[in-house]
């Protein structure tokens, strides 16, 4: 038996018209790679019956699998159904212990139900219905001329559930597959794609000869560059202890200060980790990034036992008034220095971090993308300067986690 | 003649993987639908040249148009040259106008041109270069079997000035398309989807009968809940006459107050302008949005002669010592009010808002989900709280557009 494959189709105009983009399909491909199951074609297709009955056989012509996602809603736009009950040259028939469980969700949640909602206890003759139903949509599954087809309504968090606990490993068992797939995440700052690439290429090719393990990159913007390590095998155990010795590998090739985190965390969460062992309290002072540094720290749960806030000095007279800055250029070291400073002890912080500069498009002082951060730890302040050639919203990315990475290196060295 | 159509074909593995969010095709489909052509079917398919070859071989034979975007880099990996070659039965050769343009993009650059990109100078022999070429890849068209396609590189800003400039104005041309589709955006807050369609029910159905302009809503969190109007006709007068009035019929049905902009502009961008006609300077008090607020304000450039800045006090110190917020608890009336009489004083901003809450997913003082808001409009305090039923990331994004909306309101009512 050849490997097995699996595809899937998108059901809906506004996915063709762009009015969505067609998230779901990429998350059922990750599902599918992470559980050894290839996949080679996706498709999106309008409402239109004749076209997404074309597009169902083709795809269970050339794959052993179909997922097609969208289209098992209540109403008359909504034609996956139909339509597979047509490729299986099947009636469409009520099913009784649908049209009960589909009616107590709404006698649960206290509403008359619509009338509508009946078509979606209609299955075709022959086909099944999945046992996961998170929403009032129930999922499908048809064998036709020996190859299955599953169908799950289009909102994501029933979409998951269904492929997540039913389908992949319906699709792994029938397909034979017993090895695992998982995935290690390392992210770094610090150092570009190409110069990982570059340091990695010896690793690389080790691995492209003897296997074990492949290794990724994925730029993230204010995430971070991603190093991702990917092991197959048999066992959980297997895959886990293969995956934690290439971690171990990679970073004493990359060393820890390009690597912030080794299991995907955000650097804020890093921080905040850092700071709550030591029982240090965080503060800011930020100019061209305009209170983002606090949204990102803030918006992880929990943030408030560390993080006592941020002076978002945008003019030069809040810089002198609220802060302390003297009477100079806004876009200077003497400038960010004084700002950090002025955040530990306005916001009674035990350390902080601040940036100034010139996000643009139209530069005050001095050339678009000069930018100048401090960092305060110990109560001693550190300062350094990059010239970023990007765009204004990349200019406030990339100074955000680039302080925030400054300041990591100096808790872990430091403190 | 029938109506032409024409479909996008995505090219790479990591769209299959997903990796990548294929956010090209969507694009796109947009534009192909404002431009009035017509769209049935979006593929994706992996780097193998078997493959994309019987996916181009199909799309050539179901629509009229076709549109392949990626695999036009310098790598190995890049094949959709190699493929499209193959499918027009031609060889590829070397263009020299193309080499000399790739290598003064290098010169330009003072880099050396690495040998592989002269891959990118390769043409079917048959198939014509896209005068628009804005990067490195060069894009190409070909007349197969009296169909036509054209090939983007996936680079998006890349691809996205090809397509406008070049591929869209040349399908209209060759499908006859003379009618315009244009769209105006209004942007709501303050009534949800249901509510909106609710009081556009009469209007809406006006139009399903009459034709002339269609509507469509689209919740967009952060962004506001857009109510879009679409209108096709064959002038560029003609329709904008038509969307102006259609504008003005909505917003007379949905008034001035649930309505913020009338041109896609974000409430920031709106309370910026209102600001500076009034010549009014800005600040904020922020606890539970963390620098969200500030963060919003200033993604949008220019706004250092509006934007004072923002003091994110998250811990209750903070509020007390930089704000001057008694000692209370934080999540009340008092303290909001309290911190948006500081955010004016300290900030020296003529007008401020501000916000406490509990942002959860472990409540402090208060429930999960229950925020003050407050404004300060000459001189003038004004509070409100809301009870979100939402998760922390919605809690604090709900809050600030509530809050600038509200500020808004007042900007225009009082000054």
């Amino acid at each position: 038996m050849g490997r097995l494959s699996c595809e899937v189709v998108a059901v809906g105009t506004e996915l063709l018209l762009g009015q969505i983009v067609d998230t779901n399909s990429s998350w059922i491909g990750e599902q599918l790679a992470l559980a050894g199951v290839d996949s080679y074609y996706q498709t999106k297709v309008g409402d239109n019956p004749d076209r997404i009955k074309r597009v169902l056989e083709q795809a269970l012509d050339r794959s052993d699998f179909v997922i097609v996602c969208g289209g098992l809603g209540p109403t008359q736009d909504d034609l996956t159904r139909d339509v597979i009950a047509e490729v299986m040259g099947a009636e469409l028939v009520t099913d009784e212990g649908l049209v009960e469980r589909i009616s107590a969700i709404f006698g649960g949640r206290n509403h008359p139900m619509p009338s509508n909602n009946l078509r979606q206890a209609l299955v075709p003759v022959g086909a099944e219905v999945l046992s996961v139903m998170p929403g009032t949509a129930p999922g499908l599954k048809a064998v036709i001329h020996g190859k299955t087809l599953y169908a799950v309504p289009g909102v994501p968090w029933e979409m998951k559930q269904m492929v997540f606990e039913d389908i992949l490993p319906n699709i792994r068992a029938k397909a034979g597959i017993t090895s695992i797939i998982r995935s290690k995440t390392l992210r770094t700052w610090g150092e570009s794609e190409s110069g990982l690439a570059e340091k990695l290429a010896g690793e690389i090719e080790r691995l492209d000869r003897e296997g074990g393990a492949t290794i990724a990159f994925l730029a993230s913007g204010i995430e971070g560059l991603k190093v991702r390590i990917t092991v197959k095998g048999d066992s959980e155990s297997e895959v886990e202890s293969i995956l934690n010795s290439e971690a171990e590998i990679v970073s004493s090739i990359l060393g820890d200060e390009i690597i912030f985190s080794f299991d995907d965390q955000t650097i804020e969460a890093v921080i905040l980790g850092l700071c709550r062992e030591r029982n240090l309290t965080l503060g800011v002072a930020e100019s061209l990034t305009g209170g983002l540094i606090g949204s990102r720290i803030t918006s992880i749960p929990g943030s408030s036992d560390v993080f006592k806030g941020s002076i978002v000095a945008y003019s030069g007279d809040v810089k002198r008034t609220v802060l302390g800055v003297p009477d100079i250029p806004a876009v200077s070291q003497e400038a960010v220095e004084a700002m950090v400073a002025g955040a530990c002890s306005v916001l009674h912080a035990d350390i902080a971090a601040a940036v100034t500069g010139e996000a643009g498009p139209n530069p005050v002082e001095e050339e678009v993308g000069r930018v100048w951060m401090a960092t305060s730890v110990g109560g001693v302040v550190q300062s350094n300067s990059v010239k970023w050639p990007f765009d204004r919203e990349r200019i406030r990315q990339f100074t955000t986690i680039t302080v925030l990475n400054t300041l990591r290196l100096r808790l872990e060295k430091e403190t």
